[in-house]
């Protein structure tokens, strides 16, 4: 089989790395990068050639990959996103991709750093196919076996239901990294464990492209929900400390 | 040698719990509270039994509690804090206590909880002796030796350099935790490895006393800065998604 990795950004380059060994894996990227190792570059028609292929790319850019995508597959061609929201990019390729095209959204939980970390966690989400979209029987069941074999646990749900749920999770992880960053934390010997942690969270989600960072709080419909209750909770913490303030004793 | 806990709260009760297999351990605390195992509870009068105290109170209760321990204790008692701060606590004890207390300054960088999670980390911190209440010649080398053979690692720096560092590292940590609570954070399966660190940080800090944040917040003379350093980024984040709020699509 030919696996198509479309966006060969740090994550696109790391997911075909996972295929190299049992497939062949080709990849196409709307500009200049550099190839990833393992990999084929293609341009945009040489994609025809793939019989599935991986959407790595920005949420933010779904629209106009699906178009380039919907005059460069072949007719059949199995997509799949990985997008950190669900809801929007099964929404795009619904609407954008041709009625030829089967669809599975995925998003896997973990990243290039991630993956390897000690403790390390392999979750990917599978949601249903949009309506009308489902692959031919058995191709899913493949993909499932496929990601288990590689070491991932597979958790089916629907995409509202995974962006409810991201929002609270991975959302809240990169918006306490992105709010950390450039913060000075120094690497200290007196550090307690919590604090390596955190240091580990904001090592992690800055790692990831800030496009992403934005990606995530616009792109899920539930992150605004989220932003107001750490908004309420950060008002109400310095709200403790500010009437007490009188009280400090001169240092 | 009869070793005198001040403080019987969760941290007095584990701090206790470290040296009862060696030592006999006795304890007060100013209000009722269960007496924790391993540990003879005595009333104030009954410290004056103690050849060393460990200051286990909110920092904000030092100056009261330095007043009664300086009117029990027997002259020449060592007395060591154990509190989140090392200027404020240094320079009360400095000043409430008699001139015959020596007095050592600790911050053991760890409570029930991180002492026992896996990749636990035990530094505690040893400031130098106000000037003129230095323990007589060995005292401290006991007592780093007995800290060491507890599983501790010593790390000893200045008062001021403690706080302009715990200010950066346990202070971020509490404030992150703090800002978390309360907001539901799921144990999801879909849960990134990032985001366990950050359901564990939340747990960590939230199990300790809210009084231990707010002393914290408000007896590290660093900690303002880094709410202003953090204010500022939060405003970046928030400002970051606004103007492109309106090219977020219709979900």
């Amino acid at each position: 089989m030919t696996i198509g990795i479309v966006g060969l950004g740090r994550f696109g380059a790391f997911w075909g790395s996972l295929f190299a060994s049992s497939h062949r894996v080709i990849g196409w990227n709307r500009s200049d990068r550099p190839t990833p190792g393992g990999m084929s570059r293609v341009d945009l028609p040489g994609l025809a050639s793939a019989d599935a292929v991986f959407i790595c790319s920005a949420i933010s850019s779904m629209p106009q990959i699906c178009e380039q995508l919907a005059g460069s597959l072949k007719p059949g061609t199995l997509v799949m996103d990985t997008c950190s929201v669900k809801v929007y990019p099964a929404k795009v390729m619904n609407e954008v991709l041709p009625a030829s095209f089967p669809v599975i959204p995925l998003h896997p939980m973990f990243g290039p750093d991630s993956a390897s970390a000690p403790g390390r966690r392999l979750p990917i989400v599978i949601c249903p196919s949009p309506e009308g979209r489902e692959p031919a029987p058995g191709v899913c069941d493949f993909w499932k076996k496929t990601f288990e074999e590689l070491g991932m646990t597979v958790v089916e749900m629907t995409a509202d239901e995974h962006d409810r749920t991201a929002a609270r999770t991975q959302g809240v992880t990169h918006f306490v990294g992105r709010l950390l960053e450039g913060l000075d934390l120094p690497d200290s010997a007196m550090g307690t464990l919590g604090y390596q942690k955190i240091r580990e969270v904001v090592q992690q989600t800055c790692n990831d492209p800030w496009q992403l960072f934005l990606d995530l709080q616009r792109y899920n419909p539930y992150s605004q929900d989220v932003r107001d209750a750490i908004e309420k909770r950060y008002r109400y913490i310095l709200d403790s400390l500010v009437p007490l303030t009188g009280e400090r004793p001169e240092l």
